[in-house]
C-alpha cells in the first residue's frame, strides 16, 4: 500500500504517518521525490482498510497495490502523457524518435536532421556518449556531439533525444537533451536512475535485454520515486537462444505494459531486429499492437556508418516506413 | 545443391545423375518422395557448375542452395500457395483459422462452428487428440471427436484442422482433417514429420518453443521432402525467462520466413501469449507484419473449457478482433 | 491426492473407491498400470483427510501430494534404484553409460564396446535410429544397428542402451535394447512415453532442452503411470542465449531432481558442452554435484565419426576421465 | 593484433608504431593504461606479419589475437595470478570469499567474521551499497558499513570484498576495500569498469545475468585496458525459462574460461540457486570443475536478513560445506 502526501505535506505530517502504520503494526518507508513525499507500507500480508490512513493530515490519497511497483502501477490511474515541447507520447499521435546510432560529425547529424524532420520525425535521435560492447570500437564525440545535439534543435525546432550512461554525466547531457536516454545495459544501473529521478528532463528507459517486465517496472517506479514522473518506456528486444535475429522483439510487452502500468510504451525495432530489411514491417506491428511511438535508426550511409550500420534505414526507406505507418494509424484510429 | 528429378524419371536415370555427382568428387542422397525423388549433392565447399548436371536425363532442375535447409529456400523461387478447399494460404486474402483448443461435446462444437463461419472464419479448429503435460488431463474425445469435426464440416462448408500426435494416428487423422497440425511439442518428431510427408493433406507445422528458426525450416524441409509441398507455417511463442506471458511470440520471424523460405507462415496468438485481453493486439500486429493468416482460440464459456480457457475469446470478442484485423488487412492492401 | 491400489485390486475395489471419493465431492481419475492401477484425487483445493480412504478395501497407500507429478514425487519416498543386468542406478556405485554418438559399422562398434568394457563402463550406448535435424543426414542404420548392438552385449557381458524414435519402434527395440533412450526431442512425445510405460524395460529419459523441471518430472510421470517405474533422469543441457556451448548444461538440476523426485537422475555432459575438452571437467562436476551415472560419448576416431565427433572422446581420454571421476566419487563416499 | 609497449616506452615510440601500422594500410588505437600503453591494430582481415612491429623501438610483445578481447586473452599467456593480501585466486589453493549479503549491523558482523575466519574463509564479504530490484528495498549502511567492513578485516587479518555501484562511490570504496565488486546488473556498465580499471585494487567482476561469454571478457577487458590486471572473473547464474532455480548456474564457462582467457574464475553458487540447501552440491561440483575460488552467502540467521535469506547457509552448514570442498579439492591436486 501507498500512502500519497500532498506536495505541500510538512515533515511532522511525513512522521505522524510513518508512526501511525507503524502503530497498526506494520513498517514504513518514506520514498522522497522532489515534489512530494510518498510512504510504503510494507509487511503488510493482506489488504489494509485505508480509511484510517486516508483521513490524517497532509495525506492526499491512499494506493492499494498488489505489484512490487506501486508509483508506476495502472491500479485505478488514467494513461499518463509525457509532454516534450510540441510532442506529446501516451495520445492519439504516435511519435518517432529517428536519427542515426552515433553523431559521428557535425554536417551529416545536421543534414540527416533536416531530412528527417522534412519526413516527419518527432523527436532527433544521436549518440554522443556510446556504450559500447568492445573499450575499442567507437566511444563517441562526448560533449561536442551534445553541442551538434542541441544546433540540430535550433536549426529544426525538434526536441532531441541522447544516452546518458553514467551519474557523471547527468547534469551535462541534461543540459543539452529534452529526453535522457537510459541504455538497455544501464537499465539495472539503480543509481543512474535515482540521479535522473531527480532531473526535470524527460526519460527513455529502455528495457534490460535479460529483464523481466516486473524488472522494467522496478526500474521506472526508481526513477518516478524520485520524483520525475515522466518516464517513457521502450522494448527493445530480449536475449532469446535464436541467433537470427539480434534479439527477440517482444512485442507482447505493449498490451500487458499497458495493462500494468499508465507509462507509455514505445518500441524500438531496430536494435531488436540487427537488420534493416526487417524494421517496416517491425514497425507496423509495433503501430498496430498499440506502441505509443517508435524509435528508430536511419543514416546516410549505412555502410559506412560508426556503428549499427546494418539495422539503419536509408532515409527513403524511412520516408517509405512512415507512409506506411501512417496507414497502420488511422486504421486503428490514431495518428502518426 | 539440390538436383530435382522429373516426376517420371527413372531408377537407371537418378542412379546416372547420383554417379555422377560422385565422379565430380562429392557424395550424394536421394531424397525419394512420392511423387519425384531429388537428390542432394553433399560435400561441395563451394559453387558447383550446374550445366554438366542440368543436361543429364530425367532431371528438372538443379537449385543452389548455402543454408540446410533446401527444398523449403525462398532461392529463386515465388511464395508458395497452400490451397485447402476454397482458403488460400499464401495469397492477398488473410484465412483465420478458428475454435476450440479441444473438442469437448458435439452440440457446443456444432454451435461454435456455425457462430465462426457467421463471423468469417476461413477454417475450423479442434483437438481430438490432445497433447498434455499431465496423463491426467483430459486427453481429447480421439476418433470421436474427428467425427464431430467432419460433422461441422458438412454443415458449415469450412475446411477443419486438427493435430496429429503420433505417427500411429496418420492414417485415421488424414481420413477426416483437410489440415493436419503438427504441434510444437512434436515439431522435432523426425518419423511424424516424415509420415505426414507422404500423405496428400496440408500440414500446419508449429514451431517448437525452442527451435531456432533454422530448426523450423528444418522440419517443413523433412515434410517436404517426402513429396508434401502443402506445408504452412505456425509461430506460436518461444520460451524465455519472461514470466508475465505463456511464451514469447516471436513476431520477427514473419520477415525473416518471407526472405529465407518460399512457405506461407501464420500466426497463433492465443498459445503464445495465454491471457484472452492480448489477443486482439497481437492479431493486429500480426496482420500488420505481414502474416499469412491466423490460428485463434474461441470457446462459449472460456471459463469452463478443459483446457485452454484463459486465452481464448469468446464469440463476441473474435467478432471484433476480426474488424480490427481486416482493417489492418486493407491498410496493407490485403484482406481478411 | 494419489490412491496406490494393490497389485491384485479388483476392479470392483477400485470402483468403489472411485465411488467414495465423488461422494467426498472430488472427481476421481484412475490410471491403470500393467502391476497396479492408481486412482488420482482431483478437484481438492485443501488437504484431504486421507484415513477413510485408507480402510477401503484393496488400497495400499494413499499419498499426500502438491506438486502436479504424483507417482514420482519424492514424497515419503525412498531414491528408487533401476536395476539392469548388472548394473544399478540409484546406488552408491556410479555407473557410466559410454559409446559412440550412432553404430556405424559392426567392425568398429564391436572393437570400441572391448575397450569400453576394459576401461570400466557399466552400460554400452550407440544410436540405431537417428534423430537429426535435417533430412539428408545419417540416420542411423536402423534393425541392423540393433543386431550389431545385441552382439556387443553378448560379447562384453554389458547392457546395451540406444534411442527409440517413435510408437512404431518401440517392440523392435524392446527386444534388443536393455535400456530404451528417449531423446531430448521426443521428451514431450506423449504417445511415445505411454507406449514405453507399457514395456518391461529400463527407460533413459532426457530432459527436453527447453522443458522445466516440471515439464520434465510430468514426462516421468507419463511413464510411470503406465506401470513401469524404471525411469532414469538424464540432464543433457538446455537452450539458452550463450553461443560458445552447444548447450547449457544445468546441473543444478540433480540436487532439485533429489529433493523433489525419488528418480535416479544421471548427466550427459558430451551433447550439452559440445566440446570434447571440456568434457572431463563437466564429469567430475557431475560426479561431485551427486548425480547417480553419466553418459559419455566415445570415438575411435572422432573426426572421421558420423555424427557428433566434436564432442567425442578418444578412448585414451576416456580411461583419463573414468580415472578422474573415480577419485571424485571416493571423495564424496560413493565408487564408480 | 596488439601491440604491448613497454612499461617506459616514450609518446614518441608510441607514435611511431602507430604511423607505422597505418604505413601498413591498417587503422590503429592507442589503449593507455597506468603502467603502459598497448596499441591495437585494427582493420585487418588476415594474419599480419608481425616481425617487421616487433623490431620497433619500445615494443615488448606483438599478441595474434583473433577474438575481439585481445590484453585478457589466453593467447600465449600463463593463467595469471590475482594476490590480495595473503590471498592467491589463480594457484593451487582456492581461496573461499564468505560473509552475509548485507552488512546489517556492526556487532552482527563482527561476530561473522570471527565465525567465518575460524571455519577457514579466505576474504570476507558484505554489501555496504546495494543493488536492489525495488527501491523501497534495504539499499545497505553505505559509508557505515565500509567502515564496519574494515574494523573486520583489522580484527581477522582477512581481506574484503564488497560491491561498488557507481563512478561516484569508487574512490570511498577503495579505500575501504581489498577486492571491489561488480555486480552482475552493473557488468555492462562500462563507465564504471574504465573507473575501477585505474584503480589499484583487485577487481572481483560478476557476469551478467545475459551477458556471453563474449561480452563477460570483453567487460574484464575495459578495466584491464585501463591498466588494471588485477581482475578476478565470477559465474553467478543466467537468466533462463527455468522457473524453479533463481538463475541457471552456468557451470561450464569455468573450463571454456579456462581455455579462452588468463584470468582467474570463480563460482557463485548462492546468488546462482538462490536455495540454501542446493549451496553445498554446487559448491563440490564448482570445486570439481576447476573453479579457482568460491563466493558464499553465510547469516547466522538466514531468516532474518534484510536480503537473500533463502540462499544463505547458517554457519554450521558452511562449515560442513568447507569440509566438502576440502576433500574433493585435495581428489584434483588443490586445497582449500
Amino acid at each position: 500500500m501507498l500512502v500519497v502526501m500532498k506536495n505541500n505535506a510538512s515533515e511532522e505530517q511525513i512522521n505522524a504517518v510513518s508512526d501511525y502504520i507503524k502503530k497498526l503494526g506494520f513498517s514504513s518507508q518514506s520514498v522522497p521525490g522532489i515534489q512530494r513525499t510518498n510512504i510504503c507500507v510494507l509487511g503488510n500480508k493482506s489488504r489494509v482498510d485505508s480509511s484510517v490512513l486516508e483521513v490524517l493530515d497532509g495525506v492526499q490519497e491512499v494506493i492499494h497495490v498488489s505489484k512490487p511497483y506501486k508509483l508506476v502501477s495502472r491500479e485505478g490511474k488514467d494513461s499518463s502523457r509525457v509532454t516534450v515541447g510540441q510532442c506529446v507520447f501516451g495520445s492519439d499521435f504516435i511519435p518517432v524518435i529517428a536519427g542515426p546510432c552515433s553523431i559521428e560529425d557535425r554536417e551529416k547529424f545536421l543534414d540527416i536532421a533536416d531530412i528527417l524532420k522534412e519526413m516527419g520525425a518527432s523527436v532527433l535521435r544521436g549518440g554522443a556518449f556510446k556504450p559500447r560492447t568492445s573499450p575499442y570500437a567507437f566511444q563517441g564525440l562526448g560533449e561536442e556531439g551534445l553541442k551538434i545535439l542541441a544546433e540540430a534543435r535550433e536549426r529544426t525546432g525538434l526536441p532531441v533525444c541522447t544516452e546518458v550512461m553514467n551519474t557523471d554525466d547527468v547534469d551535462i547531457v541534461s543540459e543539452y537533451a529534452d529526453i535522457m536516454q537510459i541504455g538497455a545495459r544501464n537499465m539495472h544501473n539503480f543509481s543512474l536512475l535515482k540521479k535522473v529521478g531527480r532531473k526535470n528532463r524527460a526519460i527513455l528507459l529502455k528495457r534490460g535485454f535479460a529483464a523481466t517486465i516486473s524488472d522494467f517496472l522496478m526500474a521506472a517506479e526508481y526513477i518516478v520515486s524520485e520524483g520525475n514522473w515522466d518516464v517513457i518506456l521502450c522494448e527493445r528486444g530480449i536475449r532469446t537462444f535464436e541467433p537470427d535475429t539480434r534479439f527477440t522483439l517482444d512485442i507482447s510487452v505493449v498490451p500487458i505494459i499497458h495493462e500494468y502500468s499508465h507509462l507509455p510504451i514505445i518500441i524500438d525495432p531496430s536494435h531488436a531486429i540487427g537488420r534493416w530489411n526487417a524494421v517496416a514491417p517491425l514497425s507496423r506491428a509495433a503501430i498496430a499492437v498499440g506502441a505509443d511511438g517508435l524509435s528508430i535508426e536511419v543514416h546516410q550511409k549505412p555502410l559506412e556508418a560508426f556503428s549499427d550500420g546494418a539495422q539503419s534505414l536509408k532515409p527513403a526507406k524511412f520516408e517509405a516506413m512512415m507512409s506506411e505507418i501512417r496507414t497502420i494509424a488511422t486504421a486503428i484510429g490514431r495518428s502518426a
